[in-house]
């Protein structure tokens, strides 16, 4: 299995409509992606690690697939609808990572 | 509930030990947190999201725990025993994350 994390930086003025993340933007993606999405998952970040950091990331998702080409193939015919929705909830740039999924 | 995620940063000197890590940390880590820790991950960094991109991180550990309290409660008294062995696998320092799980 692998997940494709998709990590939104954060900073002092990154800001981050998670309601509408949840609700709405992984509401569409689930859809758009069908059979081939095996999971997800939505981390909001509260903390850093040392006391009164901030959270590198202000959320993150985390899309499960079988494979890199399940994940390629269900995700290439939607990348522009859903790159798209991103600014509808924040004005930051996420960074992508593609992962296998060891345990 | 929340979790920690620990990432370890990817660069062209990184090295990440992730037989040790996944077989030998995470183990120790799960006996010593014990009833506190409700779930853990572990992922390999396989690609960015761009082609030919690489994954922005090495490795990520993610770690479930009821609350932030009960992370803390149980890390505290071995933080130092599992920070120790970070230079086992890796010449890498990680960010450290704590997010809500929000879905």
């Amino acid at each position: 299995m692998i997940k494709v994390s998709v990590m939104y930086p954060n900073s002092s003025d990154a800001n981050f409509d998670i309601d509408y993340y949840c609700n709405t933007h992984m509401t569409m993606v689930a859809e758009l992606l069908g059979d081939a999405l095996k999971g997800s998952n939505v981390d909001r970040g509260l903390a850093g690690g040392a006391p009164g950091e901030n959270a590198p990331f202000i959320a993150m998702g985390h899309l499960i697939f079988d494979s890199v080409e399940s994940f390629q193939n269900a995700f290439a015919p939607h990348a522009e609808k859903i790159m798209s929705d991103i600014p509808n909830y924040t004005n930051t740039k996420p960074q992508v990572q593609i992962s296998e999924i060891k345990v």
